[in-house]
């Protein structure tokens, strides 16, 4: 077994044997709403945002773009598990900056094994690559604040989501572990 | 301000008010793997897995499936950010499970607004729907332990991903906390 997930199963004993009540939740998250954010290991969104098991949707992907993916996720958020304010949270220093399409294609093309950040840009040591890569939108951004407000008008103008949902825009800053709103990027939703 | 919002705000200054060395994390995973799961409420990965901010990337969507999203972001992971073991976890008691592609298309074409799971199935009083739900791939399934296996094998064979990476299939139980493993899921990968 790998050390990793020798780690992970050991953590994971230890929160099974705590779990009492948490057995018991229901389905549908209880303070009706999701989180749409980033994948980055540095965002824990139950601690930064105050979760509880069973409170809120979270939603990660690379970017915490609004994806096709992530729209259906939300559809479903609220469709069926009744959630009714969603939150947009993009982050400072975030990896979806230091590339671009051009960029990844290029790299993967070269090999698919990981890259170097330096100061010149990425760069591998070659072998092993697939032209695939091109044929990705990777979803990259320059501008941290546009990015996030792109989003929040991509998800207010899907025709599956209802005008009356709030949709709040928010940038987490990884320095300081605070959520700082993007005013211009919050669609405060249609009365219903 | 809304009230969660402001919950939301509150609860971040506590956490941001201890954040001190977490500050400076840097944007590689520390422990260099990545989670795929559900963005289900009752999930908390961090604590299911023993998660230290900066440890490893968390990619959440309904299901915790292998969309195309959900492999962009685990080849974002590898290829430049460096994690080298990856793991799918799905759960018991998903949401995924109670409908289908074409109960789904209904309900929307139906209603935007939130449905109520009846002992015959999912319901709503109908009123401004959109057919639009009919061209979405919802991603459920059926069978769960199955459901993991296909997603590790679709990430597997996916041009971008390095045959030598590790993929454990594991399913989480909302009634105990547990990690189960799905061993017929599990990809070990190529040595290199």
């Amino acid at each position: 077994m790998s050390k990793i997930v020798d780690e992970v199963l050991s953590a994971n004993a230890a929160y099974a044997a705590e779990f009492g009540a948490k057995g018991k939740l229901a389905m549908p998250p209880a303070r009706r709403f999701a989180i749409l954010t980033c994948m980055d290991a540095r965002l824990d969104p139950a601690k930064y945002a105050g979760l509880a098991e069973g409170d809120a949707h979270v939603i990660r992907n690379a970017g915490g773009r609004a994806s096709d993916d992530a729209i259906r996720s939300l559809v479903i958020s609220h469709k069926l598990l009744g959630t009714g304010e969603w939150f947009v949270i993009h982050h400072t220093n975030c990896g979806m900056e230091t590339f671009t399409d051009e960029v990844m294609g290029d790299l993967l093309a070269s090999s698919l094994n990981t890259a170097e950040l330096t100061p010149t840009g990425w760069r591998d040591r070659g072998g092993g690559g697939s032209p695939e890569g091109r044929y990705v939108k990777w979803l990259t951004f320059t501008d941290l604040a546009g990015s996030v407000a792109e989003d929040v008008r991509r998800i207010r103008g899907h025709p599956l989501v209802p005008g009356g949902i709030p949709i709040y825009g928010y940038i987490y800053d990884v320095g300081s572990g605070k959520l700082i709103e993007v005013p211009e990027a919050t669609e405060a939703g249609a009365p219903a």
